[in-house]
């Protein structure tokens, strides 16, 4: 599911409490109900709101009576910052993907399947370890970004929200491109870009050569 | 700011567009109502929201025109599964943090102080690299944690969606605890508590001890 949708699903206060419910139990319309103070016919609406996007689903018990359940994994990342607004929302990994392919970080955790009770929560636990240092590390990265866009900012002479001009020195840097090809790549329009290129060759910072355009310093 | 107010604001598709335009460049609020196509009157109410909770600031231009930019960095995670529903937001760290103590992942990127255009474009691909690396490592935990929760469910013979007992476990795992102690630690009833401990200690997986409940296996 997107990230859009998802984020407009959270916005709802009753809908992240049911949410936090189900994911300590699972629940019947009056259980919730009652939990959250809301009549029934509302809670029904925030439920079938949440069945509709995949992330409750409804089973029957023995005596016939509805109750809902989580049904989906996911996860939802936002960042905010002064150079850029992102959410991205993503289902977990399955075990047989490999993570040890990456290539800028690497993970002192082992994941083994077994069934000794102990071992089982000695690995949750580590996992749950390793989560907030995930964590930590994206704030990290995120606040390097923003120090490194300053930077980018105070040597190109921008002012200091000006992304766009790091995106097309970034684009650029890796091959020569002509107005057309950055237009696509960072997603603005091609006078703005034109523009944006004369202002920096005027300051000898890119210049354009048969190729397309490229970093004044890589010569 | 707490992920709830985030949420709030971010459960707004005109507010999430607001901020993704200022991400890429400041602007006047008859901008904003261009591109937008919302009057200028609700883009005003969408601004004082994001501007009381800092998201947002305004400046005036040399005609003592208003115009606003997103003035903080924030980040958000949420997280649903049949085991959890976590949402936490969070400041970048600042330059000074020392990444290196985590103890389950090392990063393989290195962050220097420079001025060289170059060097610093680079620095910031790696860096965007390492994001996406890291978001992908935190996908492979959750889809971990869920797999050993799994497994720990179906080891103690509860059903799937038991997250509490797990928790139960994983508390008195490190050290014997009371009743009490274990209503605070995993935020239950006492009575839900105690009532989940003489389950377990039918099934042979926990037993009451001098100092406590503890694991039956960490005989």
């Amino acid at each position: 599911m997107d990230s859009a949708a998802l984020l407009d699903l959270l916005g709802n206060e009753n809908r992240r409490r049911i949410l936090r419910l189900l994911s300590r139990k699972p629940c019947y319309v009056t259980e919730i109900s009652d939990y959250l103070g809301v009549s029934p016919k509302a809670v029904i609406e925030h439920l079938r709101k949440l069945e509709e996007a995949g992330l409750v689903e409804s089973r029957t018990d023995d005596q016939r009576r509805k109750y809902f359940h989580i049904a989906r994994n996911v996860r939802l990342e936002v960042n905010v910052s002064p150079y850029g607004f992102g959410a991205k929302s993503a289902y977990p990994t399955n075990s047989s993907f490999d993570i040890t392919t990456c290539r800028h970080l690497s993970l002192n955790v082992t994941y083994d399947e077994t069934c000794e009770l102990d071992e089982l929560l000695s690995t949750l636990d580590n996992l749950e370890q390793l989560e907030n240092e995930l964590s930590l590390a994206q704030r990290w990265v995120q606040g390097r970004l923003c120090n490194v866009l300053d930077q980018i900012s105070e040597t190109v002479g921008t002012g200091p929200e000006s992304r766009i001009y790091a995106d097309i020195l970034a684009s650029i840097r890796k091959e020569p491109k002509g107005v057309g090809t950055l237009s696509r790549d960072v997603d603005a329009p091609r006078d703005v870009i034109a523009n944006l290129l004369e202002e920096m060759a005027d300051d000898g910072i890119v210049h354009r050569t048969e190729r397309g355009w490229e970093l004044a310093s890589s010569e």
